[in-house]
């Protein structure tokens, strides 16, 4: 099943995808998927980022490949950040360059969405807390990140964390493509299979620091070939069995 | 003026306090300070974070003393992390060490809460924008922190961010003691003119990468003095003007 969340006229709602026909939800999907009755063309809607995450737990350093290119070491357990809520927007919203930064990286990566308040998980606890999976842009102002040493500023400024279009629920996250496009042109082609530490490992990890809520996002890093985006540019996160999530590039006003 | 949030019976508000009564109000105190018309005796209260964040923005290293007590280099800007909502208790609740860590500190802070959406503040914008004061333990599990480089998990965990008791709404923060007291020892005895930076252009900093929302929290760093707390501890933290945030300490079931 695909979800996303959509704006209507002066309404939002989350509802079900199929085809082209939104059908509108009673509330949070996490809480009910009882359709409200009408059946809405997705060509009348505008998408909006598919959760309200009270908090998106990001994990760094997760793709050996990207690992190998930033010049990092491994860690030993999974290395943690948050992004803000404030950070969130949908696809084709404006990703803002600050003027304090002179380069701002996309970063492709699947996010799992969770579905019900959980701490603690086991593995196959993880598995069952994830309502499914959607994709992120972990947009980075690279040239901050050892400025600060702590990477929330760098990966924190509002517009910094594009999610969406939908969130699939039946989706196996081991074996997929994930890429970003900038312009039409590839810029990484990973693969989920190149994952240090899979999805519901990782969602364990963050549950074993703090309480996730229904609609927290935990994003799973990114494979390698990360890059700068330029004011005017479109840059795509293209994930198999999510699909595109599409935004443009401007700088601060 | 002093504000409380406040569990009665199975209701939960926010109230304005004088003296032992707390008079509770009709909705969030950004929005109205209209009074419900009730008076309750505060003995008859159980107190609350005085927030309710959609984040927690923290500085670190802004007491010259901590900085030189950490050994770390002194920064030009300051550094920003985030502490999630997850991690917000309230006064009188327990602070839970996890089983990960073998040193888990306390960190007398004290923090600004936010009265309205904003972003880009100038530092006389910021002043406006600041709804008022109250304390905050900015609890670190010391020994993740080398261990992670990010500082996210370290101070991230459940119960990691004790806040309250009171916001005082009137307070001017230049001039304030700050002091934690372990067990009944003094251990840090700081004053806020100490700090390298002041309240408002902290409260400006954190709004020109976040916006910042009515009840989000942005905690002003730490003098020196921090220290271990054990399992059966009582850490309180106690600023000038606002009273005394009191929580005990206990190990991870």
């Amino acid at each position: 099943m695909l979800i996303i969340r959509a704006q209507y006229g002066q309404e939002a709602f989350y509802a079900v995808l199929e085809g082209e026909t939104a059908y509108p939800l009673r509330g949070l999907p996490y809480e009910t998927l009882e359709k409200d009755g009408r059946a809405l063309p997705l060509a009348k809607l505008r998408l909006l980022a598919p959760v309200q995450p009270s908090k998106v737990v990001a994990v760094g350093l997760n793709y050996l490949d990207h690992i190998k290119e930033m010049n990092d070491p491994m860690p030993d357990e999974p290395v943690i950040f948050l992004k803000p809520p404030s950070a969130v927007i949908g696809p084709e919203e404006a990703i803002v360059r600050p003027k304090r930064s002179s380069r701002v990286d996309y970063e492709a990566e699947i996010a799992a969405v969770i579905g019900k308040r959980c701490k603690g998980l086991s593995y196959d606890q993880a598995k069952e807390a994830i309502f499914g999976f959607t994709c992120c842009n972990d947009v980075t102002a690279r040239d901050l990140q050892p400025i600060d040493g702590q990477w929330t500023r760098a990966k924190g400024f509002d517009t910094f964390a594009p999610i969406g279009p939908v969130i699939n629920t039946q989706l196996d996250p081991a074996n997929l493509t994930i890429r970003s496009i900038l312009n039409g042109r590839v810029c990484q082609d990973g693969h989920t299979n190149m994952m240090m530490r899979d999805p519901y490992d990782l969602v364990a990890f963050a549950s074993s620091v703090m309480t996730l809520e229904p609609g927290d996002v935990v994003t799973l890093g990114t494979p390698e070939g990360v890059g700068p985006m330029q004011a005017g540019d479109i840059i795509e996160i293209e994930i198999q069995g999510i699909g595109v999530l599409r935004n443009s590039v401007r700088d601060e006003a």
